[in-house]
């Protein structure tokens, strides 16, 4: 039995979490912030058996993996909104700050 | 020492805490949310010496085991009220999760 | 590699997080409440090599040990407080309760 503590970015968390559940993972959600993730943070514990890690970790990595996306920036306040044409920039997204815990006794009341 | 994580119904919390201050554990509460069970819960951290892991888990287990409660359904919206004489049902509430983690090392400042 | 888990008073994290920061220490803030501190607290996830364990703990420490403060009480609510010169009291406070945990695997995708 393993405790994997899953730090992944508030926007991965919902399709983690359908993911995850799709393969009977249950996860516990816990509010969390900052640090290892720039943007708003959730913390997930899943309790997992020692052959079940590996495939976990596979759907984190699957979901929740850093990658580029182009945004809008929004247009400079008081700026001459119409002649500017805001360029889409390329912004790096999600990412996942993972920890694997041995567990010595799991009880479920 | 040990680290125990045991996630409980909203409802328990309270006198789960109680009972655990009585009896001169310390806990901590971590605001959390869905997954092992499914309604609101909240995730406790519980530093125990070894020998105090059994008694812990003893105290989780008296006030936070699944049951069984009868409870007086809603009456569907809408629908004629005074003809309409809701039956108690059965539900399951209650329930904990509980993960022992080995600890390294423990201080306080 | 190793989880530190440190409960601290919510007075005391900014500037730990600060000091953490400095050092290269990446944080996690779970929302926390009760328990091993009598204030608010917050409990931080701190990552951290083997060799970095003791110099993390140097800086909660540093951070966060209980002190104590002097501070003016509330004048009693409809006493006559044109005769009531409060007395500043001492009052302890700051604490840190730290588990370090051991971790099997440590994962960034
Ligand atoms: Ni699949
Ligand atoms: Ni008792
Ligand atoms: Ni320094």
């Amino acid at each position: 039995m393993k405790l994997i503590l899953a730090v992944v970015q508030d926007k991965d968390v919902t399709r983690l979490q359908d993911a995850l559940t799709e393969h009977d993972f249950k996860t516990t959600k816990l509010a969390s912030s900052g640090g290892f993730l720039k943007e708003g943070n959730t913390t997930l514990m899943i309790g997992v058996d020692d052959e079940e890690v590996d495939p976990c970790l596979e759907i984190i990595q699957d979901n929740c993996s850093k990658r580029e996306q182009m945004v809008a920036p929004i247009s400079p306040m008081g700026g001459n909104a119409d002649s500017y044409i805001p360029k889409p920039v390329k912004v790096e997204v999600g990412g996942a700050t993972v920890f694997v815990l041995p567990v010595e006794a799991f009880h479920h009341f």
